[in-house]
Order: C-alpha cells, then sequence, then structure tokens
C-alpha cells in the first residue's frame, strides 16, 4: 500500500471524525414561539458542549497535523504499521461520543475520565505506530537522523501519560482536567507556532 | 505541508459539514395510515428548515469557492496559516447547529441573531487567514499584484462586518435578517457568475 | 478552478449522501430482553426502509456515474457551471430526507410524490448544467461529436420529466411509482452494463 | 472510469460507513447533576456497543484493505465491475444499522444473525466483483497467476460462507456467533500481519 492511500484514508476518517462532533451537540426542542429569553437561555446552557466541541476539535486537528508529520517521515509501509493506524483511527472515530458525553454532563467526574482515558488510547496507539516505524519495522526515511527519531518515540509517550494524568484528576477536580485536555494539544500546536514564526514554510507548490 | 493537503482536508471538512446540514431537519414521525393532509401540512411546516438549508447550503460553497481561490493565489504554507485554517474550519463545521436552531425555531430574533455570529466568526476567521498570509507571513505567489492583494483582504473584512450588521438587525427584524443573510453569499456567487459569463473559463484538463 | 477539484469536491459530496442514508433507518428500540419474535417482527417492519435505501442508494450511484461520464467530457469549467453543479448537489445532499420520510410512511401518496420533485429537481439541474455547457457556454471537449453532445442533453432531460411522471402517479398508485423511481436508475445501470458487457473497458492503468 | 476514481469513491464510502459506526452509540441522557455510580453504571452498560463497534471497525478496515489489494491487481475497469463494486458499497454503508441494532439488543439471537447476514451480502458481493474481473472479464493484470486468481477467487467465497455459518449459529449461541464475527476479518488481519513481519514492505515513495 502505497504512502498516500494510507494518508488519504486517515485523514477522511479524521476529517470525518470531527466535522461529527457538532451532531452530539443535539438542538433544543424548545416548542413554537418561544421568547428570546428562553432561547437565550438554551443557547447558554449549551455552553459546556460548545467548549468540549473546541476541544475535541483541537484534539482531532493537532493529531490530524502530527499524522501528516509523521507519514511525510515514513520511508515505507508494511502491515504492521498498516493495523497500528488502523488502531489508532479506531479511538480517533471513537472520539464524538466521549465529547457527547461530557458535553451533556459537564462536570461529570467520570465522564470527564472516560474522555481522557479514550484520548490515552489514542495517544497509546500513535505512540505504539512511532515506535514500531521507528525502532522494529525500520520504515522511517534513513536519511533523518536516528537519534531524533527516537527522540520523537519518547516525545510522543508523553501524550497517553498526560492523558492518564488528567483522567486520574478529574475524578476530584473535573474542571482542572479540562484545562489538561486542552493543554496538551495547545502545547503542540503553539510548538508549531513557533515554527511558523521563524519564517520556516512548510510547503510550497512543487512540495 | 504541501498547500494540496491543506486543501484536500478542507475540502473534506466543508464537504462533509455541508451535507450533515440535512440531518438536522428531523423526520416527521406522524405514525402509520397518515393521511395526505396531514402529511402535506408536515412538510409545509418544515418549508422554513429547507429554506435554512438552501441559506447554509448557499452560504458554505460561497466559503469552498472562496477557500479554494485563496489557496491558489499561495505560494507556501507556514504553521499558523495552517492553524488559522483549523480555526476558520472550526466555524465551518459548526454550521449545521446554528442551521438546525433556527430551521426548529423560525423567525426567533435570538436564533437567528446566533445563526449570524457563527457566520461572523467564520468570516472573521477567513479574513485573519487572508490578512496573515498577506500582510505578515508572506505567504502569496510573488507574482500577484500586491495592491490586489491588499484590496481583497479588504473586501473579505467586510463578510464578518456584514454578518454582525445582520446579527443586529434579527433582534428587530428576523426575517429581513435572513435576507442579509442570503445575500452576502449571493454577493459572491452572482459576481463570479459575471466572470463566468465573460467567458473567462477557470481552468483546463492541463491546469 | 481545475476539472479534477469540482470532481473531488462533487464525489465527496455524493458519496457522503450515500452514506448518510443508513441514519435515517431509526433503530427500532425494543428494550432489554426482547424476545426473537418480537425482533424479527421489528426487522421485517423495516422493510420498507430497507427498499427506500437500495432505491436511493441506486439513485445516488447512477447520478454518480453520470457526473463522472460528463466531467471526463468536459474540455474547461466556468463559473456558471461551477454554480449550476453546486446547484445540482443542493439536491443530492438533500436526498437523504425525503429517503427517510418515505421510508418511515411506505405508500404514503404524498411522501412518494415529494420524493419524487426531490429527484426532479436534481435531474433538472443536471440537465441545466449540461445544457450550459454544451449549448451555452462551449465547454465540452472540440473532439467530441456536437450532434452526439446535443443528443445526450435531450435525452438527459428525460430524467426530470419520467421523475415528475412519478410523483404524478404516486398520488394515486405509490407502490407503482416506486417502480417508475427504481426504474430511471436502473434502465441507466443497465445500459451501461450493456457497454460493460460488450467488453468496452472503462479505463486502464494510463488512463 | 479510471480505477483511482473507482478506489477513491469506494475508500470514500467505506471510510464514511466506518465513522458513522459511532453515532449507533447513542449519548445516555442522566440529567443534570448526575453522580459518578450512575454515570460509570451508564458507560458499563454500553460495553456491547462498544464490543460491536470494535467488531465493525474491524470488519470494515479489512474489507477496505482487501479491496485496496484487489484494485491494485485490477488492470481495467468495466460497466460490470463498476456495478459490481457499486452492490458491494452498498452493503459496507449499510453496517452501521445491523451495529446498532446488535449493540442496542446485544445477545439477541435474532439480531446477531441480522448482522451476520448483512456481512454475507457484502463478503459475497466482494466475491461477485473477484469472480467476474477474474474469471469473465478478464480485468487482472495478466503479469499475475492465474492460478492465483483463481485460488484468490475461492479464498473469498469462504467470507459469505463464514458469515452464514455465524448468522446459523447466532440462533442458537449468539455469543459465539460473535467470536465467529470477529475472527473472521481477524483471520484475514493477522494473515497480513504475517506478512509485514516477513519485512515485505507494502510501498515506497516512488510507489
Amino acid at each position: 500500500m502505497p504512502k498516500n492511500r494510507l494518508e488519504a484514508f486517515s485523514d477522511g476518517i479524521i476529517a470525518f471524525a470531527i466535522t461529527l462532533l457538532i451532531l452530539e451537540i443535539h438542538i433544543p426542542e424548545l416548542g413554537p414561539g418561544v421568547d428570546n429569553g428562553i432561547m437565550l437561555k438554551a443557547i447558554v446552557a449549551l455552553l459546556p458542549n460548545f467548549a468540549v466541541y473546541v476541544i475535541s476539535f483541537l484534539v482531532c486537528t493537532v493529531w490530524w497535523v502530527s499524522h501528516h508529520t509523521f507519514i511525510h517521515d515514513l520511508h515505507s509501509v508494511d502491515h504492521v504499521l498498516l493495523w497500528a493506524n488502523n488502531f489508532f483511527l479506531m479511538f480517533i472515530a471513537f472520539i464524538p461520543f466521549p465529547t457527547g458525553l461530557l458535553g451533556h454532563h459537564p462536570g461529570n467526574p467520570v465522564a470527564t475520565a472516560f474522555y481522557g482515558l479514550v484520548c490515552m488510547l489514542a495517544g497509546f496507539a500513535f505512540w505504539l505506530m512511532r515506535w514500531y516505524a521507528t525502532l522494529r519495522g525500520g520504515l522511517m526515511k534513513p536519511e533523518i537522523d536516528k537519534t531524533l527519531l527516537r527522540h520523537r518515540v519518547r516525545i510522543s509517550f508523553l501524550s497517553p501519560i498526560l492523558y492518564l494524568a488528567g483522567a486520574a484528576i478529574s475524578l476530584l477536580y473535573p474542571i482542572f482536567a479540562l484545562y489538561i485536555y486542552t493543554a496538551i494539544p495547545a502545547y503542540f500546536a503553539f510548538r508549531t507556532l513557533g515554527y511558523g514564526s521563524s519564517k520556516q514554510t512548510l510547503g510550497n507548490p512543487s512540495d
């Protein structure tokens, strides 16, 4: 399987999972002739749903960017990697469910922990894929520095650990756990923003 | 990240968001053996939903065309642009929700204003992306006239301002606001139709 | 806009609309410990939904094939064609709704007529696109015989007329109208099957 | 129709169907202020849904891989193959429904059998496509050994037979049938994993 098919399929599933997030915010049925006050209250009551939507959107787009960068550095694809990737996608496609559960029960410790556990499993699957490609399968581009690649495998193990920590914390301080869940992808997003402002362009028309 | 991956991912999310619009029109459950009169009434009662579907379809396809034109004029992509684009997509993927809310509560001033505010945020994010690429990041193709590019940045700021005006008006005249929401994308669509009839083709097989 | 972007966007919307059809078949909630008889009855009660799913799947895949063939014969794309295509896609993305309505109210004359009217509008939009590209925009490949192209414009007008006839008939004989709705795409599918059995291949790896 | 368009359309539908699986797990509405015990119970009550999600994810990704491998070995596409492929996709896009039905009624013999029958039909359609391309249409790459191709046609007939057997068994031992439904795709997945560990790479950047 050429790299580009693997990437197109993964991009499709990630983009689709992102777009399905909105369906978990159910439209309040307020009946005909509802007045402005009730409508405003109904929208305000959905603020936790909007917040969880934003967090999940951030989580998924960061994984999309990381996935793209990883695939870009791959030299070739074997069947183990293919199935490790499918294992990762299984958790990504699952994210709309804990997103909806948390949005409908904001501040619930168990729902918050469940969200963190699903993200932890996705992060673990991503690490597994990177670990296999780098240290077992020998699938990374040979021109990339081995030390750098091993460093990235280690860094990528941070993500499941932090999500697990967030899930544990959420049982006591669910709101604080949400900040952790946001901080993890935000850290990656801002890190890449740093690259951007140093004028390192990501590609050009002939890339 | 090469331009074409950014575009494919964005196109995917825009196309998915468009297609999800229909799911916000709930099928009336009229029970078995419903007669023609009740069915006809139920369909007529959904006319506001159909109208909002058409407006949102127009809004999203116009953004799809604008997004394509913008990406076409880009020379390269950096991480700031990547995240500005994700910020824009976050609001596009959100549009099915205000579409459903407005369709279920036609004429409600707050639901109409909420719809306008989401479009305003999407328009603002689009302007931000264009502004950064043109005036900060230096990411546009160098052969395109700088004055024209700056003009486009200014024009593109019109969209969030008009949606904000529509949202404000909707608190008093919600139906009139819907005309404004329709007129904004329709203006862009008809403007491009004008290009079309002057026989300026958009591409050919070797493009 | 190059042809291939228009086609990828259209394919995305058509494929997505097709896949959403299944969501309009709601899962019966029979409670825990339901016995086999009730479950079997519940599945049998959904047979009309399954039938409408098959019809809509056929309708949409035939349009996908026709759309592909049409785009293949295009020489270039202008803005009028772009918006005519979006107009067509607006009805395609709408199809899950009448599919669900008809599946939930099998045999209802108005629901059956409504289904036919949506297909008629999609067929009309497709004809409009073909008519514009052939007779107004001059967008078809110049090497294709003009008489053949004009013939195809006329043939393609049959589809909205037949769906309109089906919609009219459905008010008296809704079941018979379903046969018409099935026969229209089946005719096109079998016609292309005829090409296939005459060993005219559709493409090869270098196409 | 070139092979790559057929594959992109099929990949889109398979990826969409996979991602829609999650929507069939409905979010429990437990009201505000729900305590941890009830939330935990609600999540545990969804374990059958999660299990069926995993099975369907596995089923669909294995078909995605098989479909890719099959298309890769095709030399050309004709209209019969195109419609056989659409016939296959009709059952793939249907899978979210039996997945949801089984998840909502775990252990129900009829729901379990229904799941197996849908998979059987998808497997039969896949075999039909392969049989036609190999033995009737002459569409496979001529450089591939004929004996190997005929062997693959026979192997591929195993899948519908095993799903049919699983469906029959499910009427008596529904839980055991679930193991069969899992074992069928798992067998294919592990078989390909075996290829992977023998270092046979699937592609490289120039593929």
